[in-house]
């Protein structure tokens, strides 16, 4: 089996939304599984230089309008959330939880975490539409409620930032193949290319 | 006369230089002059959020790796130069002083430049080193070397750097068309898509 592509994502970071909407065909395009991440920027990562991300960059007018004019680009739905940007443990968590008992619905319930943020303008920081987003994929309320406080699940999340920390991931979105790191949708076609031709 | 395209660079920008061995093509794909303008980030530029343009990011060993990367995968001769940065003020008012009275051999001198530290090596930031580039290229020496500390030159190109802040640049390479800012290297496909088919 060939090396998974390793997808890292914070809930808040718009081009982890893009990236979240495209990996998983480049990953199909070259038969290669793609394995999720989520993991939450501003809780841990103290980046190098005073740079905190995503949040100094969303403040610029030019990120404002490039990540709009990227999802044009992309052909990917999006609208800009207000507020922005949010906490995204309690997404996090229950993502994490969902992930190690059953990582096609942890997929699924990313992928509309970040619709209802990016699309549909819902506050995903608040529980009560995290449980709505999963009770709609018929997700056990209970069990996902459970996950956003619980002690072993906020440790297991807590290890898994600690284990991208320590591979090198400093962003959102982050991909790592083969060793490689990848950081931002701008390097998917390095990735594809790294995927198709093997590493240059 | 379709509008030109503005390309904003620092001579000590790796995404700079690997720009400037694109945008000319690019531009001439769709019928445009390519205007290019030499800036000084750290001498003028306060980014947001404590955000210092290209240091604090090439701090890391990812953006070495990256910047490698990249330019084997545009085909680009690339070599890490030491040191970096290097204060580019010098190059940059001979650059200005060059472009107001003959831009091709600006242009000349730019790649020469960006050549000269990006690929051979040489510290750009010794202004021997940028006047044995001139002489290489005929300009004569001693104009080149009165630009590198006359007054006229200095407020010209502190000029031309608050005019660049006003219009938003806020990094290299920096390119604008038709009012449009895109920041990096990463940004050419989204703006050759704005040439061909018009804004989106």
């Amino acid at each position: 089996m060939s090396a998974p592509i390793d997808f890292y994502f914070d809930f808040s970071s718009p081009y982890g939304y893009l990236a979240s909407e495209q990996i998983d065909a480049l990953g199909a395009r070259h038969g290669r599984a793609v394995m999720w991440h989520a993991i939450v920027l501003d809780a841990q990562f103290q980046p190098q230089g005073g740079m905190k991300i995503p949040a100094a960059l969303m403040r610029t007018e030019y990120v404002r309008r490039d990540v709009e004019r990227s999802s044009a680009y992309f052909g990917i739905p999006y609208k800009a959330p207000v507020p922005y940007p949010v906490h995204t443990e309690h997404a996090a968590r229950a993502f994490q939880w969902l992930s190690d008992r059953n990582p096609d619905e942890a997929r699924s319930f990313a992928h509309a975490v970040f619709r209802a943020y990016f699309v549909e303008g819902r506050n995903i920081a608040e529980t009560a539409v995290l449980l709505e987003i999963a009770e709609a994929l018929k997700l056990d309320r209970e069990d996902v409620s459970a996950a956003f406080s619980d002690a072993a699940t906020k440790a297991r999340l807590k290890a898994e930032i600690d284990l991208a920390e320590a591979r090198g991931v400093f962003g959102s979105p982050f991909f790592i193949v083969e060793g490689e790191g990848f950081w931002g949708n701008d390097r998917l076609p390095q990735l594809e290319r790294w995927l198709a031709n093997g590493p240059f």
